[in-house]
């Protein structure tokens, strides 16, 4: 890099590692956490989607067909398993915040075991937080490696007992979970906050969207205030990890699941695309 | 980690490079660049100082005589030089955002040449960006790697010639430019934001408002609206590599530099700690 002098990591003089890497310095970079299962990455082309519509955002210039190669062949080694891509825009080519557009980008498969039933309590609790998430309508819907919000959030959950904390946006917005997009009944309709300054647009949550409407049972994409979780009758929670799963105590009131909610689950559980 | 199974990176099953890093996977660490003088860390505490407060609100645990050992190691074998410290929570020991406490932070100090004249155009030109900043309170003062609405306000400012950029939060209030903290003459007073809800307390604006202080010419920190920048009458930028320098085109408006500005420049500029 350009006017770099030396390196030191942990104190000693070392050549190693990913020092100048722009996702370790800014956060630069993308990620998808997917499920494997028979050998295949479940929902694969809405993943591809996300992190295309990513990479277009952030203006990170990354092979797709490589990308995804490397996902599969991951996928291919472990039929069953939770898969984690991480693509970094690479390693910076000059001191500072402004990406050169030369980065080669880096891209990371990491494959775990599958998750078991043991990690999703039979009774799932979730509790409001007080912790806002900041809105940025540059970087809300694409899942960009800058998480600290989301790290910060679990933290405050650590003691709870709680399985998920839901976040409003700064402005009084219901926006998500701290890992899971939301779906609730309120008022007899199905909703799910919209997600246009803030939040994640999950794969899980698209294709429950999706289930849902072919189902006849359309989920109405809106602003909600946060205010809406001391009265929506059912909440349920999503992600690629877990599916579409129903919270039944919420703040410590009880909640019973919308059967309508419950049916998007089973539609969604058998599809992988 | 737990139930890791492989990794792979840029497609080959490999063992090097940090993929876990969690600065690298959520941004979750904090950095300090600093320049260094006659072998000395300028502003040194300072710097310890916003570093202490990041570890405190990001819970990081490190050490902080060995990072700073490790700053100044570099520093004495490079007298004149700009430092950039980086901190990371330290690899990942269990999937997903919860940090567990046991991470072992790591610590990465890059040293580079020390930044020279030819960097600063002698006629300095800012314009206020379109592009907002998130607000988040428990992110707001310290230095933190979630760095991506800065890695997009520069992207944004190229091609316009200018050399920094000026932002509002996403409630309209003016913050700072993308990589510097802001004074303006406004109303015949020296003003700079608060920065309680968004933005880094640069540490040469800390040393700015001391040394305004002491030469009685006080600077008032407080919320501005943005539109303040149609009327000041001096706007100065202030971070650790630049000092304090006077924006002599604002907008496409002249701006004469601000005498106060220029006097506390000129105190601050023998200053070391």
């Amino acid at each position: 890099m350009n006017g770099l002098l030396e390196v030191s990591i942990d104190g000693e003089l070392r050549a190693d590692g990913w020092p100048h890497d722009r996702s370790l310095q800014y956060g630069d970079g993308l990620f998808e956490t997917m499920l494997v299962r028979q050998g295949r990455i479940r929902f694969e082309a809405l993943h591809r989607a996300r992190l295309a519509a990513g990479c277009a955002r952030l203006a990170i210039h990354a092979d797709a067909l490589r990308i995804w190669a490397s996902a599969r062949a991951g996928a291919q080694r472990h039929p069953e398993a939770l898969l984690k891509l991480q693509l970094s825009r690479g390693d910076a080519v000059a001191r500072g915040y402004t990406a050169q557009g030369t980065e080669q980008a880096r891209v990371i498969v990491s494959v775990f075991a599958p998750p078991s039933a043991a990690e999703i309590p039979a009774r799932l609790r979730a509790v409001t937080l007080q912790a806002r998430l900041g809105e940025n309508p540059d970087l809300a819907g694409i899942k960009h490696c800058n998480r600290l919000e989301q790290v910060l959030a679990r933290r405050g959950l650590q003691g709870s007992g709680a399985f998920e904390g839901l976040m409003a946006s700064s402005s009084g917005l219901l926006v998500s979970g701290t890992m899971s997009n939301v779906f609730l009944e309120l008022d007899g309709e199905l909703v799910t906050p919209a997600l246009q300054r803030c939040g994640v647009a999950g794969v899980m949550r698209a294709a429950a969207l999706r289930e849902a409407a072919r189902a006849g049972m359309p989920v109405r994409v809106m602003d909600l205030p946060l205010q809406v979780l001391e009265r929506c009758t059912a909440l349920s929670l999503s992600n690629a990890r877990l599916g579409l799963l129903p919270v039944h105590e919420l703040d410590q009131r009880e909640l019973v699941p919308s059967a309508r909610l419950l049916a998007i689950a089973a539609a969604l559980e058998p599809l992988d695309e």
